[in-house]
């Protein structure tokens, strides 16, 4: 039986989304506590979480006021750690399947989102070149090689899909408002060529993604498409 | 019972050498086929990884040889992704503690591994600035940091150790021969930082890497010099 669970969480984090994701998923009980990234509290980094990020989880220890972390509880960070940690807490959920191969080829699918389409998505929102738009669009044909027929990335839903959900979900937004620094109408252009027949099966994936019941629980896209017009568009 | 083992890498490769080390301290059964990176075979990326690079597994499928690796095993790539297969296929092996929060701690000292020391070191290689000797000085710093008073990086012997062993065997065998892209006099000077007290828990850490036998068995100290020596002293 777990011991109790704190989450530190930002709405607008793509990486505090999957331990939200991992959470919901898992049916955990555990209390979240929203982190203000432009005004952070002092106890945050001090008590928490020393590389001052979010996601953080405090684990156990007495019941204190997330506020008043206790000493005794574990801190732990990095989201692909815990979202691990959440699997191996709740091994009957679906976010890792018993099978050691199976559960290769998810790991090996996050290290795809790790290593291609986070750096070349957030190259696009940076730079906007035309170079990072075939950066980004290979990112997500990297993806979209590593998908079965039909299905999630491992056919059912796994800790792969979370990896990558939070980040689809932020660039969907960016690339829906023009947030980036890409010529204005570029934007519509990323969109539309990912409607292509090119893109058929990540458009499913994506669709599947998004009818995720735990994705509609933990994504708030009117409050992350705020959030980014005030933050993104101010650094243009 | 896991099904036939068969792993592709090469001595000079810190990566594939990460898996050397988990399958000898698992005690698997396998067939080790070691992999001219200079001259790589045709069938290699065809057959067994895109990518192209060591480390790779080919698991299960008929009895053959590796050069004839058969399309009915499962190919599957990436270090820390093949460690954590290992550790999944040999539950019983020293790789990954059962507890929940040890696993965490395993997977985010990795995490420190991958995203500064690793890259530090490539850094002070390719450089040599002052800043880059700084921070690979910096990178042992952070792994020092997470280290508890004795023994390796959770205690007992892990995955997390796996990570690093291989990085700061190659590290230390491109300082001691004076390799890498800083002037000649400067690799002895990181030397000696390394010896000073500020480092005395790190290097009591190295000291019990280097006795691990699994480490003994697997790194070919020799045979890493002379490469470095040729391909690395080449590139400057
Ligand atoms: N590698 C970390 C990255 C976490 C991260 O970068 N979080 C951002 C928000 S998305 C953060 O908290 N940044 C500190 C800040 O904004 O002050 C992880 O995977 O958890
Ligand atoms: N991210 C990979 C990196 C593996 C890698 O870079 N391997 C190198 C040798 S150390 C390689 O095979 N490179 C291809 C080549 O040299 O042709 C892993 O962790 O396994």
């Amino acid at each position: 039986m777990p011991e109790s669970i704190t989450l530190y969480t930002a709405k607008i984090c793509p990486y505090a989304h999957r331990v939200e994701l991992a959470l919901e998923e898992s049916k955990a009980e555990y209390t979240k506590y929203l982190i203000d990234l432009q005004n952070k509290p002092e106890w945050y980094a001090p008590k928490v979480n020393p590389a001052s990020k979010v996601p953080a989880i405090a684990y156990g220890g007495p019941a204190v006021q997330p506020d008043q972390p206790s000493p005794e509880s574990v801190k732990l960070a990095e989201s692909l750690v815990l979202v691990e940690f959440v699997a191996d807490l709740f091994p009957g959920s679906p976010l890792l399947p018993a099978d050691p191969v199976k559960r290769a080829q998810a790991r090996f699918f996050i290290e795809v989102v790790s290593s291609e389409h986070v750096p070349s998505w957030s190259n696009l929102l940076r730079t906007g070149t035309p170079e990072a738009v075939q950066a980004f669009l290979g990112g997500i044909e990297a993806i979209q090689s590593l998908l079965p027929a039909q299905g999630y990335a491992l056919g059912e839903f796994s800790i792969a899909d979370i990896s990558v959900a939070p980040f689809l979900a932020r660039a969907y937004v960016a690339l829906e408002n023009d947030i980036g620094a890409y010529e204005q109408g570029e934007a519509t252009k990323i969109l539309e060529a990912l409607q292509q027949p090119r893109f058929a099966r990540f458009q499913t994936y994506w669709a599947a993604l998004q009818a995720r019941p735990s994705f509609q629980a933990t994504f708030d896209k009117e409050y992350v498409t705020e959030a980014f017009k005030k933050r993104l568009s101010a650094k243009q």
